[in-house]
């Protein structure tokens, strides 16, 4: 069942180290067929080497495996409560990425410092706050999701719009429309960590960019008016013709 | 039209993630034709491994698309400003590339700390002004290449001299006689960044060099006295022959 | 003799260069048969290119060479009393990558800032002391060992839950079930010593995790709860079932 | 003439872009032929994928080219002066390699924090004095030979027990018993630079290692009494036998 999206959400997988952005096994994709209500997810603990598409694990929208001969990763519950929470997303990755950990262990947000945090990240990319002990000892992945969703609602934030968070102590997770679109988040998250860090330690200047560099560049890369490639609504208008 | 111009530009552009300049599809590099008042430069959003010869875009000095089927790079504005006020320069390129970003971010000059910086930038490499809100607003792109020339032109700088700029909360560009030595600048740009910012965080002490050094390593390379590598003014003469 | 450990233990040697653990020969790896009371080592010096299983070197408990035309690893009498003092242990890593020896040349720490240090390491790994005069200038590889032993023994530290030392002014030395497992504990360390240095540039708040979360993710991955992959005691139970 | 030490020189040089340690062009090899009082540099300004042995330069000791279709290295006055003044050395080492270069720029000596360091430099690697505009002015390459060999003078340092300098505002010179030797001092320095750099950042106290410690790690490598390796006087000696 669900074939090709298997193939796709093992391909989105294979990404992870070819980007740089896992040590070992520690990441995993996620993508969900939002009319079947189910999602596709990296097996718990499988060298990438050894990963196959056959290897995926199909989940429904309760955290139940429906198909795959492997366990699925320990973050589904994770990924369950954000597919459930956020309706407007398709894919989920979760990666341990060195620059953006260091952002999270620290507990600062990494800052909209410039036009390669604009283009992806529409203002901070937030840290959580910590799961308590409560939160820890029972279902914690699943109250990891909960309190990435409770992040995002008490600083009332549009998950499409900054489509990452920091989880505090633990590291980073994106999404976005797929797992591809997930994935290339992931790695902006990570750059433009590395960025803000070496930033913040050249300047103690307040450096935020301002909200009309938010809203030009992130615009113009996303929604109905974005001209940034070969595919967006003004692409083709964009360029001047002779 | 210009065949050997594009393919000249598509191997000056296949340079940046060689040189571990680029992140995804986030640079660009261009290359005038100063008899016929065109340029050619790498089309929007193409993916590296995907780019081909035939794929580069042409434009002429109004930055109106001349031949090409792909839309040009976003940043073609800026292009088509540099090349009308730096009458000199042939090739132009940007990139987003991590250390240059890193100062570019937190509005610091990239200071001339050693022969490193001496031998290709002929003093500090300068931060632009920030946008303002109207520059932004309007004719982005054509606004970030009128900042990068009034940065030149308020501290009195030769863009002959000082190849590169980093344009504040964005990143830097960087230019030469053709598209191959703006490539050369822009890997230079990202080097001299990366041991500056080391440089600066082991010592509060003034270690600008002194300006014979920067006199001496600038025209050790260029101009009429030049003496480094085999085809320079004097390369012949340097050496002592028994 | 021990053609099948000498296999195993040139295989984790090799691993050392291709997670980027050593410079050139700065590195070895060493297990144990505990039934025979023998561990094969790295030989001395010798260029992992140039190395094959038949150059491995077979040691006893007190430190003599049984087995072998190479001289073993100058650090074998660290290895000997190790084995001696930790009887769990199976595998040995001794290397000097970076991240690790910034923290060891500090006298720092690494502080359990995260999960990732949390899944591997059940609190901070810890620096020794530094060797006396006395201690380096006799019998200074057999005092080497004895200062990690001491470490854990007046720290109260167990080296099951805590695989891992940074002798002070020289490096780490890891351990595991066998020479594979130390190997991974090295690249473990090294990705912690990565991320919390640059945690503790970002911030000077207290961010070490509370007990209660070390309890979580070490327990997670070992020991008789564990649910993480696909082999530990839980890792079936841990996905839920439709 | 000098085939097989122009083959030795051009395999170190290539050595370079394979450790990581240039960028470009920027850097340089050479050995010397005590008897014959003729040393072999690289060319100057050559890209190492085109390099041949053929290409290599043969120079005396009064710095005059003996054979070579191409100019040597712009630095050749500096090795020059340094085979002059060092009669124990064979082989020299020039880099822009930048954890070094770092140092050399900010005015830092890099400072002896572990084995790491001992075992192949022992003590302080040192800054030298900036060079004078009269210095740089008139016979710039020749008088960098000269300022390095005062800095060994006036801090009487033995430049076989410390083989490297910081030239500062410049960078790393490395020198060893042969071109070999050099490569290798070139990567220990660059490696120990990294680390001392982050060991630095990581704490204010006094971390410097004592003379003693200094002693056990040169000497375990160096001179009469070394056992590190396969064959050193005492290697075979040190290994404990049954």
């Amino acid at each position: 069942m669900l074939e090709k999206l298997k193939k796709e959400v093992y391909e989105a997988n294979m990404q992870l180290p070819k980007l740089n952005l896992v040590t070992f096994t520690w990441g995993n994709v996620s993508e969900i067929d939002r009319e079947k209500g189910l999602f596709v997810i990296k097996p718990s603990g499988v060298p990438y080497e050894k990963l196959t598409p056959d290897d995926m694990v199909v989940v429904n929208l309760k955290g139940e495996v429906v198909e795959g001969r492997l366990n699925p990763s320990s973050d589904t519950p994770t990924h369950t409560v954000l597919y459930n929470a956020f309706p407007s997303i398709g894919g989920i990755v979760h990666t341990h990425s060195p620059w953006a950990v260091s952002f999270a262990q620290a507990g600062v947000n990494i800052p909209a410092l410039g036009t390669t945090h604009a283009d992806t990240f529409y203002g901070d990319v937030p840290v959580s706050d910590a799961l308590t002990k409560e939160e820890i000892e029972s279902a914690y992945e699943e109250n990891t999701g909960k309190v990435i969703v409770r992040t995002f609602h008490e600083k009332d934030l549009d998950p499409e719009a900054v489509p990452a968070v920091l989880v505090r102590q633990h590291g980073p997770f994106t999404w976005g429309k797929d797992a591809k679109a997930a994935v290339y988040n992931a790695k902006v998250l990570e750059v433009v960590a590395q960025m803000a860090y070496h930033s913040l330690q050249l300047t103690r200047a307040d450096i935020k960019v301002p909200q009309f560099l938010l809203d030009k560049h992130y615009y113009r890369k996303h929604g109905k008016d974005a001209y940034y490639g070969q595919n967006n609504a003004h692409s083709k208008n964009h360029a001047k013709k002779i």
